[in-house]
């Protein structure tokens, strides 16, 4: 910490600010000039904390319309620095190994926890999801908003800041799906969906497990062919 | 993605560089010239690209220096956000929930993957940390050390990745620590390291959960202190 920069100083003057002055995402934020004054610094060094703050995903800096608060709420692009690790298939394995330890749980914390209108946001993506794969279209983004959501439903902030990180970094190991798992992948969000809905937190927890057992297998299976 | 601009292209490009080029941690990059007429752009493109990988903690930029690879390995500083989030002690209960979700799942495949090398290193964390506790000296850091430790004998990349970032985020939530605490604070990490050099997976688990229950009851009871 000791060769701190005056712009990184500042940056935490301003994290401090945002916090403090509670903003919401999207809001916008005081100009450069403004901040300026507020913070005592020259515009110079307001733009570097600012261009900081965004490469952090903290805040959004639109040329021409101003600052505003990121939607990404902090969360890094890449936060756990997967792009640094150069054995591909050892991070996919990895991965689908830590999904196979929390998952389950924020299934079983959602069928606790979840309020009825993240019940609700959960089981229209489920048929969006089901839609997607029935058309045979690109269901990645969807299926992840899923998890996503499950993560939400179980009340721990950490939990659905981290899915999204977890979910993203496995790449997407086969484009060659068989028939009879789009109708498995559709089953198992369906079978999650209603444990959610009936409170059933066991029985999400297994459904769940089954899930990302039975895609860690294909992924095993594919490895040895 | 639209508006990406010059200086973002250019730092993927340096990422890409860096990746290809094999570079190991602490290593020097070609200079801001160097780079410049590899990549074809302005020096000032360069530097700001390589500002931007500095604050994903990609690489340093040593002053008079040069710039060199990041021992973070692209973990971003507060890479999940916590600093976004307010309420600090529904914060502190969340990452505990995570903890005893995932740690003693580490601490079992600890004891089943970790190499002799990683044991040895994980036995003088152990040693350090009790000689800290018998002195009442702050061991925190080397807590998470242990901790950490704990999550690269599993030889899952991203465990090792994750644990600190979870583990940084609780914050110190009692400077009043009984005696008797540092006792089962000592009692507790020896278990774990035991358990693992004897390759006792069921019993690193258990040893692991009871630790992380133990501190989470101090934390309750506090609270409704």
């Amino acid at each position: 910490m000791k060769n701190k920069t005056l712009s990184n100083r500042i940056a935490n003057e301003l994290m401090e600010f945002i916090r403090e002055g509670d903003f919401s995402v999207g809001e916008k934020l005081p100009n450069e000039y403004e901040l300026s004054s507020l913070l005592g610094v020259s515009r110079n060094t307001i733009r570097e904390a600012l261009r900081s703050l965004a490469s952090r995903n903290i805040i959004d800096i639109r040329q021409g319309a101003g600052t505003f608060i990121s939607q990404k709420k902090g969360v890094a692009d890449d936060p756990l620095g997967f792009s640094f690790i150069e054995d591909r298939r050892k991070l996919t394995q990895d991965l689908m190994q830590i999904r196979c330890i929390i998952e389950p749980q924020i299934a079983a914390l959602a069928a606790q926890n979840a309020t009825l209108h993240d019940i609700e946001i959960l089981g229209n993506l489920c048929d969006e999801l089901e839609a997607l794969i029935r058309k045979r279209q690109d269901f990645t983004q969807k299926d992840m908003d899923f998890h996503t959501q499950l993560a939400t439903c179980s009340q721990n902030i950490v939990m659905s800041n981290l899915i999204p990180v977890i979910c993203e970094g496995i790449t997407v190991f086969s484009s060659i799906v068989a028939e009879s798992e789009f109708e498995q992948t559709i089953k198992s969000h369906r079978e999650i969906f209603h444990a959610v809905h009936e409170r059933r937190a066991a029985d999400a927890q297994q459904a769940m497990l089954f899930h990302l057992l039975y895609n860690r297998n294909r992924f095993i299976q594919e490895k040895n062919q």
